[in-house]
């Protein structure tokens, strides 16, 4: 094949991206590809986490295969161990110390997550991480879970940047018609781009009757309702969403009167057509109460599981006609303003 | 990669393919590519069927995930309606005249099956349908099933317009020696090729057994059998099949004196290595009993899946040796002309 | 695609490759890929071994799908019949003087084993099958299996010509630390490359525990301990291992001191990236008891199947960075030099 200029990568890469939960590093490394590396995820010294190309030097084995002693990451094929800095620390009966390295990731631990960050290690800053503020206060609580979906990461911010598929994708659990009646109103905000939709006095559905109920409110009576959407670089997706008693103030009604919560959305990209979707809900309510944690998580399983296959059959269906222009709608304003935000930050790192 | 002229479609496009059953659209649409054209079929106002591209113009999502509102199809995304005509009808909060309409296909309910042309819409003319007369007779009883087939559906014409095959592929069941040895003749009746075999005096093979003793006729004694293989464009191959008691004049016998039937073999392609296969078995004999049927069919189901296996086979085969030539012995005349057939009815298309 | 040179195949053909074992071929013909050649193999006349392209010259169906008939290999879909010569032999109402021949592959059944020659015809000599000298003697026993591995077939040649490995895949059963601390040294010795490492005076591991109770020695001593490894072309690699009562002459000990075995690993390419691998264990310890047979089988089985899973992922691995360089290292002597043999035996081929 003729050599050609390679496609830059269609996201961010100086960025800090979720690789995995703490659980998954409980008690080996973990092989993932992130944002098109594949890297190895391990706890090295004191347990501080790390991240490494996962390719020994030696013969090309995965390094996840491997494990971990005296803090290196040691190959379980012959035996050659790695510092995290990505330099060959020791092997049986070798030296090493012309061996080449190989890439070492800025990773960090917070929040509750797994942080990495795979472009230039240079320009990695911890003050850059997602802010979380829920993940520190007690007067919040959180649940979640991770899906591993086929298509563009792309595709999971336009569908998060407008709800209104949740009148078809969830119609029997978070849709209801008002949603398709209120209009939606999409503005930059900063580094943000901010996609409102307020319906009032309207009935909550399903999911927030059980809410208001958990909440020690009425799951009967009118409400206002608030979908407030926010995206911000390189990939999340944060979500206010909530019902109050009506005429209360919507989104900033009394905690008392209404249900409050965030779905918190942490998409990182895999390949040019798979990404990780770290997916939660912090909630405001029943803050204390895991059963209703529990509830909500296997609800928002279930109703993000049909996203996935609505996503991945328009990844398939996009596949094969690369000819195709799509329509950009006064509802596709949030997804359109962020990905003009994630071209911007490409060619800024170009 | 350079770019080339488009490689003409293996089939002709001007023709009506037997696309689904109407069970396949008792409750949902029906996404099924058909001639290399990903399609959804649905039933839209009154009942009436219709076929659209698989495509929502919005954003690419499958309209086959979707529904059917008062005769449109809503898609499961975001409620984009279109009207069979493939132009956007509605969609909450939005006008869409200026919608760029998708492609629709024409299409039509006849004789038990949904017919999509695939081809240009303004050259669709019903009166291409295929005449199935067994259809709307009550002197015929019939029953069918459908296989997804991976192979060139011309590997399924040569299969049908040659039953040498029975002798090896179906030994079991509908093979006998005296195949291999009645000599086979193929000849081009207008716009049919037309592959006749007759075995006289012959024992009956153990379906035919069990079709005699349907026709209330003895099934130990010699019969006179045969096999007309009758394929007509764009992909259709009929078989007139029976048996007669020995001298009655063989396919020409009074029906009190033979088991008389019709294979039915309507091959839509898919892609280019696969294709929809809608089998049945059409006859004469015990047609008020349905338990038959359910015996033939179930028959049928069995015997038709071994010409799966060998066929997948050999389309793998082939694509593995894409330089080898293959022969075009007698016994494959049938095949031969039929593909010439098919050559001459894309060539005038182009 | 522009017309290049076809790459070379990076295996010799020339050569005596193992394609199945004798219970394999007890029923029906058997198809499989030798060398990137897929082959038809199957018992002709007088049970005799033959093995012919698996494609049928009349319509390409797989011959594999057939059966045997007098010798001649019948084509499962139209009956017709090949000569083990690869000329056709016959066909129900055809002549088939004329009809072009297929290849045929030298076969031989020998040791226990199906032996093809995938290179040209007129070169094989059945003087050049690998002596296995434990085949015929009463003073050895042997047990094995066949594993279908998804790597390029040195990967596994790498793999057995550095038991280094051993401490880090098979931990759990043959694995020792002083493996990794006794020194390695390899020669070319003629035709062969050879890896030699002996331990003195360490603990046996488990599985060589067991094998010194069965050859009825103390299992708690220190013993002496080797691995010879032995690779000859085109891509065989036998073993020498063993334990030996300290200080009686390691491999050379009497052996009513010691438990001798050779590890046997036939390895047969089957694409670039795809190999079969015959492995078995042949003792000269216990040699009468089949339960010891049985226990060693599966113990190799499970410890084989450790190397499968890295052996793949390493290939994965190398795929996705096929511009990466890896180490050659005193431990991959072995490896390194038979892959020079290799090459050089492709090159005096073209």
């Amino acid at each position: 094949m003729p050599r050609s200029a390679p496609t830059p990568k269609p996201w961010p890469s100086d960025a800090w991206y979720i690789a995995c939960t703490p659980d998954e590093l409980a008690d080996k490394p973990l092989g993932r590809t992130i944002c098109g590396e594949p890297m190895v995820l391990y706890r090295g010294k004191d347990g501080k986490v790390a991240a490494l190309e996962d390719f020994c030097p030696h013969r090309g084995a995965p390094l996840s295969l491997g494990f971990v002693r005296d803090g290196d990451l040691v190959c379980g094929y012959h035996g050659l161990a790695m510092a995290c800095t990505g330099h060959a620390a020791s092997m049986p009966g070798q030296r090493v110390k012309n061996f080449p390295p190989i890439r070492s990731y800025p990773a960090i631990e917070r929040h509750g997550f797994i942080w990495v960050w795979p472009g230039e290690a240079e320009r990695a800053d911890e003050a850059k991480l997602h802010p979380l503020p829920w993940a520190e206060d007690a007067g919040w609580a959180f649940g979640g879970g991770l899906y591993h979906v086929a298509c563009d990461y792309r595709l999971m911010i336009d569908n998060l940047m407008d709800l209104t598929h949740e009148n078809y994708v969830h119609a029997g659990s978070i849709g209801q018609p008002e949603i398709d009646e209120a209009p939606v109103t999409t503005r930059v905000e900063g580094d943000e781009v901010v996609t409102t939709r307020v319906m009032s006095a309207v009935q909550a559905p399903p999911f927030w009757r059980m809410a208001l109920r958990s909440a020690g409110l009425p799951d009967d009576g009118l409400v206002d309702r608030w979908q407030i959407c926010r995206f911000s670089l390189p990939s999340h997706v944060m979500i206010k969403v909530g019902v109050a008693l009506e005429g209360r103030g919507g989104p900033d009604a009394d905690p008392s009167a209404k249900a409050a919560a965030v779905v918190v959305d942490f998409i990182t990209p895999e390949t040019e057509h798979s990404h990780w979707y770290f997916w939660g809900f912090a909630r405001q309510f029943a803050v204390d109460d895991p059963a209703v944690t529990a509830s909500i998580r296997e609800g928002q399983r279930k109703i993000f599981s049909e996203d996935l296959a609505m996503l991945e059959q328009q990844q398939e269906n996009l596949l094969r006609r690369p000819d195709r222009k799509l329509l950009k709608l006064n509802i596709d304003a949030g997804g359109v303003r962020s990905r003009m935000m994630i071209e911007r930050a490409i060619a800024a790192e170009a």
